[in-house]
């Protein structure tokens, strides 16, 4: 008998719903598992919480490295669970983090009063390809947390590749944190975040810091005057904010409640969700699609040798790819 | 027999390589085509010039509709087919265009002069789903064009959906055309066009549009400068343009030319010619794979219907994707 019985998948979901975390970050490791009969297990219990989601305000987080996104997140999360948060989630999403099957120790210390706070929990992504990729996982992380009783998700991710576009596809508020100085602090983040973002907050705003981080808040308004709205409505902004004083943290805050109210009342946010999900759908045919056809082990045998012959141009795309989907 | 025995698919070749326009457009429209047999006799005569493509510059054209694209095209087209260019080809991708089987009466009423002339060629993609996607057949164009002898080729797209990144990923150069004002213009853009542009032009800066032309090319310049330097090394940059006086063509074709100089120097050039390639045959497995999935005609009659239960939430997406990917 298999040793994830019914019964066991309903304890599973009970202790979810009841807001352990233990069972929680069991039932995230299944999710993440390479073994597909793992996953499989994950899923049921995903299927079973997806009634009690979708109650969560969720929140990308991004910024280069050396930003100071975790400083921020511990603050700004102790801040809202005193404000604004019955409970609230990390989650991160860090192509370049080699933890797995659920390790915290990383965030541990990099969050150290946060991830003692009882009211919340702090989980990063692995790295590498997995089952469903990484969004997928990410996305199914947030809807057990929703489902845990987490009413702020915020996703913390690096921006320098595929992982702020996944968040962006995954939240309703996209906060990007950028250093004082006159775009330098945009060095290795993926181009077009900018556009994407509903906010811009401008870190590390104390000290001598404070009037080139005034300075960069007044360029990047003038380049956001250039864009138009975007579809939800909402006029992103720019200002300045410091993990160490704590200064400008209650402006996000109420910058943050401001898009929920309008973007809640003119229906993009539930616009946005719809989206989110039919697109959520698309993904897992495309990974599922994709995963399948480089399985095949003629394809992982000959895909990095053709891949060779077209960049050295002694074969044509067209040709390539016929010869690979010709494969058994 | 079949129509097309090697016999008529060598003489297709050799027109084409000696640059002969009927052939040419015989054998796009061949590649565009919904029936199976002709789009691979396509494939075969694109397999045979590919030896001989590679040798022009291609650059794409974004705007907002009314931003005087085809008016720029006309007159840019023609000046440098003065100065620079040998052969000068201009493809489109207009996802509202209803135009089919190559058919180029609507380009012709636009770029009169220019499609007159001899040592031009103008090609709309047909609009809508085709085997191959708008994608790869605007790339496919590109390099029959090129065998064909053109060496500058203009890919004009509105720049609203997912042409711009179609796009961008079969480009040398991409320039954006806005109109003065502050921010406006980029009405119904895409988010995130301005920040893949090499080059941004301020189009219909005459009378008593200069003065507003000037203040935004100042506006723009501010906004890129908060910007770091794209992989390819290349400061993008702003100026002013008029289609009517001809003013400022001179100088967007020199910064053209920097842009390949400075491009071709320092590797970038080739790297990015090599990605597009491999890119591109990723992208034929891709399209390939879901259009197998799609053609399914189980998956032809489910797909709308469940789509419609994952926007109401009547199912999730996880078990939608499972139901589909099921069907035989």
């Amino acid at each position: 008998m298999s040793p994830f019985s019914d019964r066991l998948i309903a304890q599973y979901v009970d202790e979810i719903l009841q807001g352990d975390k233990i069972y929680l970050s069991k039932a995230i490791t299944l999710l993440e598992s390479q073994h597909i009969e793992d996953r499989s297990i994950g899923l049921e219990i995903l299927e079973k919480v997806m009634p009690f989601t979708k109650k969560s305000i969720r929140i990308a987080i991004t910024g280069a490295p050396g930003v100071g996104k975790s400083s921020f997140i511990e603050i700004w999360g102790n801040h809202l669970l005193e404000t604004h948060s019955q409970k609230l989630a990390v989650l991160a999403i860090d192509p370049s983090s080699q933890t797995t099957q659920g390790s915290i120790l990383g965030d541990k210390t990099r969050m150290q009063t946060l991830s003692k706070h009882k009211r919340a929990y702090i989980r990063p992504s692995p790295a590498g390809q997995t089952l469903g990729g990484v969004t997928a996982h990410t996305r199914e992380c947030v809807l057990l947390c929703e489902a845990a009783g987490y009413d702020l998700i915020l996703i913390e991710t690096v921006g320098v590749g595929q992982s702020e576009i996944a968040a962006r596809s995954m939240v309703d508020f996209f906060l990007l944190l950028v250093l004082p100085g006159s775009g330098d602090e945009l060095q290795g983040l993926k181009r077009g975040i900018v556009e994407v973002a509903d906010w811009i907050a401008i870190s590390k705003a104390d000290g001598e810091n404070k009037i080139r981080a005034e300075q960069a808040e007044s360029d990047y308004k003038n380049a956001l005057h250039l864009y138009t709205l975007p579809e939800s409505g909402w006029q992103p902004g720019v200002s300045t904010c410091s993990s160490f004083t704590g200064y400008g943290l209650d402006l996000i805050e109420t910058q943050l409640k401001k898009y929920v109210a309008l973007t809640q009342s003119n229906g993009y946010w539930d616009k946005q969700r719809q989206d989110q999900h039919l697109a959520w759908m698309r993904e897992i045919i495309d990974i599922e699609l994709k995963n399948t056809f480089l399985q095949k082990p003629a394809v992982q045998h000959l895909l990095p040798l053709i891949e060779q012959d077209v960049l050295h141009r002694r074969i044509s795309p067209i040709k390539a790819a016929r010869q690979l989907l010709g494969l058994k």
